[in-house]
């Protein structure tokens, strides 16, 4: 067992540290739209039955046909990080087919995650007791790299990968019989980024969308693995049969066929004025995506603490102590408390 | 791959064969109650934020005191099958502690499923490389069995062990380093059958308890598991932060400390008027829980065409011809539409 990653969301721990009640709290540490959208109605058999294959197939369709995947019916899973505490198996299970000695192989495979980014593949490949190289450049994957992880856009510094950059790694580590996986979690905002409509001609490639993030509905537990049809044959039969909530399928179903540039626009709207606050304070604004922003300051940590004080929760880096990640603020109330609370620090 | 076990719960496909519209059919394929209890408020940050360690803790407290189960705080599982899905992995894990060629011992590795039962145990072991004895009675179940499952009370012929030789059988596996599983899945009807209050002194003792088929709620996929600190930490790990849903934890914290007289109550009523039904028809009742009732018949395979041509699912099972498993009925009306559509059965 490897140790927890410390991620956003930790309010509760927040408050128990610096005082207030935890829903006086204004939460800045995660990378969800603070603006969720109304509820579709949630039919009855939803919350009441097992969520039969019917639900299943309502909900890939309404994905296959929002993120333009052609073909490819989207798997629906309980959240993408539960997909990605499967990746290793994907390896483990091909190296079965390929080599006799698996265990050996196994212990000899190694993984490329481009990095820094979301802490959760490295930690699910050690465990498994893979190589983790961590790099900070495509060029480096190489071809003793049995799978390589690209979050694009990335978190937390949003940097991007262009799509014929992502497609020439893929032609590299299919040739070594190896794996892209291309995390699109904050891919939503900038769908043209998107490999998606890729993906069908791509068949070493496997695609993560998070459907949380983007409609402000985190609690659901749900994201969608794109990728030929046998390498979602595997996932399913791993997760076992009623993996995701009849409520998420549901809702998914519906969110999915409804027009999201509405969504959008407010996530844009509420970026600028956490940009304009930012600004406003003298922070330097160093990367991110429409649904956080990254900022370098060799003050972070007093500035963490200091917002802390103010019961504001924003993300720090152990590994970066320069930089902090602002979430999206939900409403210009809550910029001028944000900015507030910056104006107070002591430069 | 192993091919996908056909459960209960298959309306679209009935109705795709016998006609009607899903929502016409009378499903009595499951073991899920069909008077499901009021919905509580969910609140708005159950479905926004991502369920963080507060959340869980709800739950799991509120499930300790409903299932009695001392200073074991349980670990919520995005339903019981997820549990099933990462139980190989369990016995694979302690060999790489107890053995050095961890791949050698892990065929060796032998588990023995209490049969006939959920068919999903012994595939998960299967899948996952190891032998599967079926055995008929815990006497069968040795010390070349690195695990034991006990679904108790069994599904589908709700046959029960008592508390001693399950606690006996526990002993057994525990001086040979083993595990015992007790799936109590449909234990919630007859508090006094469960190990729950037993479990603290068991240290290889496994519970699985399922929230959706007791409350109606299997939509929402939530189980919990009850083990000793470091089996459910190995689970909590492979499972990954945030396995189970908002709506899901903040429910389960509702109901769980709610009174469930009068959903067990219901459950008896409604059992009794399926029994009715069938007596009522000539139908010899062999087993069952007060979720599903067992009948055992030479003429099984017809009746249950005769039903889908009424556009009432049952449950029949490929390894026993004779059998047909009874959901409960949801209402009085629902009952005479069964012993209706029984009555025009040619006999």
């Amino acid at each position: 067992m490897s140790a927890p990653i410390a991620h956003g969301g930790g309010i509760t721990a927040a408050a128990v540290a610096f005082g207030g009640r935890p829903e006086d709290w204004l939460d800045l540490s995660t990378g969800i739209n603070p603006c969720p959208v109304a509820l579709p109605d949630i039919p009855a058999r939803a919350w009441h039955r097992l969520p039969d294959r019917h639900f299943v197939d309502e909900a890939s369709r309404a994905a296959r046909d929002h993120y333009g995947c052609g073909e490819i019916l989207p798997l629906p899973v309980p959240g993408t990080q539960s997909a990605i505490q499967l990746l290793p198996r994907l390896i483990q299970a091909d190296d079965t087919i390929a080599v006799t000695d698996e265990r050996v192989a196994v212990t000899d495979s190694r993984v490329a995650v481009v990095s820094p980014t979301y802490g959760e593949y490295a930690r699910a490949f050690a465990s498994a007791g893979f190589a983790v190289d961590t790099v900070d450049d495509l060029a480096a994957i190489g071809s003793e790299h049995r799978l390589a992880i690209v979050v694009n856009p990335n978190n937390p510094d949003g940097r991007v990968w262009p799509a014929e950059m992502l497609i020439a790694l893929h032609g590299r580590m299919k040739s070594a019989n190896g794996f892209l996986v291309v995390d699109e979690a904050f891919g939503d905002a900038d769908p043209a980024l998107s490999l998606t409509s890729r993906a069908p001609q791509l068949p070493n490639l496997i695609i993560f969308r998070s459907f949380g993030k983007f409609f402000g509905l985190a609690g659901l537990r749900l994201g969608f693995a794109i990728a030929r049809d046998d390498i979602l044959a595997r996932f399913e039969d791993w997760l076992g049969p009623w993996a995701v909530s009849g409520p998420a399928l549901s809702i998914a179903g519906s969110l999915l066929r409804s027009d999201v540039s509405p969504i959008r626009g407010r996530i844009n709207e509420r970026c600028a004025g956490l940009h304009g606050v930012l600004k406003g304070a003298g922070l330097q604004i160093s990367g991110g995506t429409a649904l956080f922003t990254l900022v370098a300051d060799a003050r972070a940590g007093d500035i963490y603490t200091h917002l802390c004080r103010h019961h504001i929760l924003v993300r720090k880096f152990d590994y970066a102590p320069d930089w902090l990640r602002f979430g999206l603020t939900p409403d210009p109330a809550a910029d001028r408390r944000l900015g507030e609370a910056l104006q107070r620090f002591e430069r």
